[in-house]
């Protein structure tokens, strides 16, 4: 393809973007195909000879859409957020334009730079502490396998593998953690039957209680605990596990804490919000995810690290045509991290940030916090319905509980209640379980979602529940 | 920013990146930025109040612009290529604009099905064995880490840890092997004295009979050899092990083969340079980097393993949050790597393959090898220069050695004339060491690379001979 054509052809795909974002909402927010239906359409080999971009781009509207969950809807209440935004859209843009692979300085200083300011705004804005040092990661279960591998490295001194093998170490987290924190387990090597699961509270926080005697019980078996993760904002629930009383128990023993604030760290940026980072400086590292509610696309992770020595002991290794003659002067972000490579990632979150301004992301996080808020109420005032976590930032835990339904019938009924919203195609809601019921989970976090996209789903809720009401 | 604003920046960017290509040699190809030169420029915090898209892309050019190095220049010999094309700049914008999580087919289902079927097309250009299976990682460092896992696990039948630790494993690679290999064993927590250095022959690739003399050694000492990785193409020199004898020897005795081939994997497209593939059906796993050499923009690694249950095996956890009606019926790439979160990266791999075509993949590695032979005659043809290891399809090693000089002299000479070519800014070239010898490193690789690109090159280093020749 020569200037020209790219020229077209990306004026065309600006414009078929920009009256995407305009009429998203005549899009199911859900993919309805079926499983198999898009493989059945792809041929089984690549053409040998080359195909126009006409052909290409009309096979990507007939073929790819009808496959796609639409993430940005309006009506996006799943899982998560993955908020962009056009700003963010743009900068991706530039950033495969240029195609700079980004591994150390020299292979482009201002991705380098511009990283290491971006994450001093971003811990700024969150208010960490002012010693934490940050790096892009892709991902938090990426930042959270870093954190782990930290924590093992220091519970060792470096020098465990040189006797043989790792010492017994274990790792805690709630019950209530995320998966991530399993399979990171796992792949660090420590044996997944070294992870405690500590107990939770009413609200699914963790209990320092049950984690200072988790410790204690295994330093007296002759074990060496080496991490805790704290969660801000479960999963699940968005439960918030006391980081300030779990630093105190880590301090004390001297072991490694991860908080792990992929979704809910955004909300710090609001001072009205913060009250859940009490103690966060107590934390050896720290992760959010600016691609979750941040407006930012998909991937980036931010991580902080109190020892940036640490983190780059753990993954430094010098082969001779990586050396530069820069090296004492400047950061290699390669050695922050497992990857080698590194798209210039920091660019997006510039023209973000700039974008926006720390006041717009302010007011977005307020704007969604207040949604959930509502429909909180809504739920709370109706009689057939109940809250089955404490509404904590944009996300809200519920179910249909009709007079007279018990046991596992409620747990079928809300099943049925969320296929029946979700098959109206307007918006996406997704489950979870908390102390053995099925729930529904209201996340509000999409960068267009107004009120009426919540009424919309109180709504939609409401319809279904009649529909299916056994009474 | 509302759609029209998104409309009109997008037009904009879009011609500017149009006349970016354009007017690429008018930049020079490695930034000459100073340690700390951008950042010194950079804001110390974040606005607090929104700034127009105007001034943040006027900034853009202005500051960060100067701290890019061109890895899209045609002048770009330095490293490995990380060649990107018009088409594939137009899916990341598509995949940008989309902004789907793909992290379980339901939450795209197109991006899982899309995601297979590239993998399948993939195989069969590279002629890799049927029963094989691929995923997308992000880089080879990843992929590889990945095999790293794989292989400790099948070690240790899923088991060892529960047994309190690892079992004193062993890994083999060659001395010539990838920086990602060292960090891989030392994350998987092999533990780096694990890390077997296997000799290498005259043409840097592995020697088979050294390799089977380190696993009977450590089988001796009690210790249990878990993986061999054999590299097609290494950094260095692009040096090429014998996988049909490692596969042999590791058949034998049931170590996991990974193949790492990250650069060269790509010239498997041509039947007459697929020759080092031999014996790749041995293999549990192999990696090649469609991000490096084929037109495809980072991150694009192609994982494949023979065993996918295995693969998964090693990474799935079923949380109820992530629980779908389609779990049995689809494949959920999640439980394929270290990430949850997946961008949607199929989708430029099915923009590029169609619009060159196997074809147009395979005419432009022959293309790029042509310019590798070319330059590697003219090395040979000058009495002052040698090669330094043998041509191997895009990758020329030589050094400048004058008669009469010798020893330490010779690599200090070398120094010199790099950063004197280098500073030409009309080409960039790395170095490696090879066999003790500093190096200088001519990788041809960059979409738009010609005969004359290359003719420079060589000008430039006879020219900064002449002016540094010590006679």
């Amino acid at each position: 393809m020569d200037n020209e054509s790219f020229r077209a052809h990306g004026h065309a795909f600006i414009d078929w973007l920009a009256d995407y974002f305009e009429h998203i909402e005549s899009y199911p927010v859900k993919s309805g195909v079926a499983p198999g239906e898009i493989l059945s359409q792809l041929p089984l080999s690549a053409p040998e000879q080359a195909e126009s971009m006409e052909n290409i781009f009309t096979d990507f509207r007939q073929l790819i859409m009808p496959g796609i969950t639409h993430w940005q809807h309006p009506g996006w209440f799943a899982y998560f957020p993955a908020n962009n935004s056009p700003e963010s859209v743009l900068a991706e843009l530039l950033t495969a334009g240029l195609g700079a692979q980004c591994m150390i300085w020299q292979t482009s200083p201002a991705a380098a730079e511009l990283e290491e300011r971006m994450m001093e705004w971003l811990r700024q804005m969150l208010g960490l502490p002012e010693q934490m040092e940050g790096v892009i990661q892709d991902t938090a279960s990426t930042a959270t396998l870093c954190a782990l591998l930290s924590a093992r490295e220091k519970a060792t001194d470096f020098k465990a593998n040189a006797r043989g093998g790792l010492l017994p170490l274990t790792v805690y987290a709630s019950t209530e953690t995320h998966s991530s924190i399993e399979k990171g387990v796992k792949i660090a090597g420590y044996g997944r039957d070294k992870l405690r699961l500590v107990e939770t509270d009413h609200r699914f926080a963790m209990s320092p209680q049950a984690l200072e005697e988790a410790i204690d019980a295994d330093l007296a078996a002759g074990l060496r605990p080496a991490c805790v993760i704290a969660t801000l904002g479960t999963t699940s629930s968005m439960a918030m596990d006391p980081v300030d009383l779990i630093g105190d128990i880590c301090q004390r023993h001297g072991i490694w804490l991860h908080v792990d604030a992929a979704f809910a760290g955004t909300a710090a940026v609001a001072a009205e919000h913060r009250w859940f980072m009490k103690g966060v400086e107590k934390a050896d590292s720290f992760v959010f995810n600016p691609h979750k509610w941040m407006l930012i696309n998909f991937y980036c992770s931010a991580y902080f690290v109190r020892d940036a020595a640490t983190l780059v002991k753990t993954f430094s290794v010098q082969p001779e045509y990586l050396k530069t003659a820069a090296d004492n002067q400047v950061k290699n972000y390669r050695d922050w991290g497992i990857q080698l490579g590194r798209r210039f990632r920091a660019l997006k979150l510039w023209f973000v940030l700039r974008s926006y301004g720390v006041e717009g992301i302010r007011r977005m996080v307020n704007h969604h916090i207040g949604l959930a808020r509502q429909f909180a109420d809504w739920v709370e005032a109706d009689r057939d319905f109940q809250l089955m976590a404490p509404r904590q930032l944009s996300l809200v835990c519920f179910r249909y509980k009709p007079e007279g339904i018990a046991g596992e019938k409620v747990n079928a009924l809300n099943r049925r209640l969320l296929d029946k919203v979700n098959a109206s195609s307007e918006v996406f809601l997704t489950h979870t379980s908390l102390k053995g019921n099925y729930s529904l989970r209201l996340s509000v976090g999409q960068r267009t979602t107004r009120l009426e996209h919540v009424q919309k789903a109180w709504q939609l809720i409401g319809r279904a529940a009649k529909e299916i009401n056994p009474r």
